[in-house]
């Protein structure tokens, strides 16, 4: 049974872990705490409950219960008070309040969706992100980070937690058992990064002896990865890892058709090209992993959504191959 | 192994449903549709959905799961744009959404909370409640008849359901096989008698050979049962059983603390006692029903609830034994 430790927590992982239900790997998903835009922003300011949105996705990924109970947690209300919020988040943000706590909300919420493998949160302290700009500036929260209120902004050129805080146990010990350790897809300053900052996250992954596999994401996003290259991505990651270096990426190599390139060009996203790659000491697998779905807005949420996504077989596959 | 059948829906059938626990009973609740106050009123109006707090709170008195669970329906938001909404609401209007109607939401929340006994809707159509008063004038709603806007309001002359909707054949195969139906406790006007006028429902009683029981309140209501003796609940409930007629009413005779009849009495409300009843032909049992333990508001509800309420264990067993 091998180790699959994921960072990152969005659509991303999701995909990611319905591919490799097919495999037999034994998956833990590290989710960072930064999150706070939508239903998972609402609820996290409003109830002070650790950001839900991304523990929902990854329990979801991970759960073997019937259909009935894993499309009431996906439900996302679309009018009235509560639209914008999935029943999963409402009942994870419950059960922390019934329960006395985000660990004890992910178990009781696991037990539901018959989870297998683990869903961890990166931290159990209260932190916020920002983003230091290239002019400078700051931007505070991952929201603001993530879809920026002004037509074009400055790059980033580092990211912060404050206060700082140290890592959760459980996410060292997986660490520390993982055969394979996934940085992505995912926003790459706001879902991956962030877990990063966490203190003595980037050391275990150092001590770790598990291949270290960066997925980089199908297009750039606005704001965060404007014009990056594979090998951005690449340089990017270790910049954060510290001692630790990647040793695999995977990369798309297949062209999407015209007219969906045309609606990201329209929210300033660009195709991540392979270019650089081979310059860099690492081992880069770069395959048509498109999906054939195209995908988009869902009624009632607040929230950008991606139109592409990576095949989730494909990815699966050549990351238990690895 | 005895059919019982209750009629009402509310805090009142909770707790006569945690009494019937120690019984070997099997136990239906006919559930008004109603309801359209506090929590229930909004996902109602909202997202078009058959009322859901009665259909919880019975669900959660035929619950034989774990502690968590049972929690989680039952926790309400106690701050932000969720306040006063309790989870197993949400849950079982997302059900109805997800599933497409309230008898498969009620289906798959009865598996979740591990349901032993059924909660049956008494219509599948929607309609709306109005009560025409002593001065002619109609109030419309069952939150508005619920609770008067006015200081003093005219009584309750009648009550109509419009349009008029056929019962739930499940309603009518549960009374069939009953063999005890209880009535009540809980809001005359609102809760008990909106059942009665669902087309069906009184006949399907009378051709019943089960037993007929009324639980009387134990306290008056403000602008619903001001003064009413427990002969006038006898009476009324028997004028919309139309040809059907109680043979047994069970009476509180214990007089509450001082304090707490003084908290009742600013909001209007009496306690009832079992005068006049002698008169009736019918089977009184008057006894000390009152629950030692005092409710009272809850934090996030809108609505009032109240102070006193019957003890479970003397109630069931006083129905059990009849």
């Amino acid at each position: 049974m091998k180790n699959i430790v994921i960072i990152g927590g969005g659509t991303g992982t999701f995909t990611l872990l319905s591919g490799l239900r097919k495999f037999p790997t034994n998956n833990s998903v590290i989710v960072s705490s930064a999150d706070d835009g939508g239903s998972t922003g609402r609820l996290r300011k409003e109830l002070d409950v650790f950001p839900p949105g991304d523990l929902r996705q990854c329990l979801l990924g991970l759960s073997y219960t019937e259909k009935e109970t894993q499309d009431l947690f996906a439900y996302r209300f679309e009018k009235g008070e509560l639209q914008g919020h999935t029943v999963g988040n409402i009942i994870i943000a419950a059960l922390s309040k019934t329960l006395g706590g985000v660990e004890s909300a992910i178990k009781q919420a696991s037990k539901m969706l018959n989870v297998r493998g683990e869903v961890v949160p990166v931290t159990l302290f209260p932190t916020k992100l920002s983003a230091t700009l290239n002019n400078g500036k700051t931007v505070v929260g991952e929201h603001n980070i993530d879809e920026p209120k002004i037509k074009s902004r400055p790059a980033i050129k580092s990211l912060q937690l404050s206060p700082s805080a140290p890592a959760n146990k459980r996410v060292l010990r997986s660490l520390e058992r993982a055969d394979v350790i996934v940085l992505g897809p995912g926003d790459l300053f706001t879902s991956i990064l962030p877990n990063l900052l966490v203190k003595g996250v980037s050391e275990a992954i150092a001590k770790s002896k598990a291949k270290k596999v960066l997925v980089v994401n199908l297009m750039t996003k606005k704001g965060q990865t404007d014009n990056f290259t594979a090998a951005d991505f690449v340089n990017t990651v270790n910049k954060y890892l510290g001692k630790a270096k990647l040793d695999t990426v995977i990369i798309n190599n297949k062209k999407p058709a015209v007219n969906i390139l045309a609606k990201y060009k329209k929210e300033g996203a660009k195709l991540i090209a392979a270019e650089g790659v081979k310059k860099l000491k690492i081992k880069a697998i770069a395959k048509d992993l498109l999906s054939k779905n195209v995908f988009g807005k869902v009624n009632g949420d607040s929230l950008k959504r991606s139109y592409l996504r990576h095949d989730p077989d494909k990815l699966a596959k050549i990351i238990y191959e690895l």
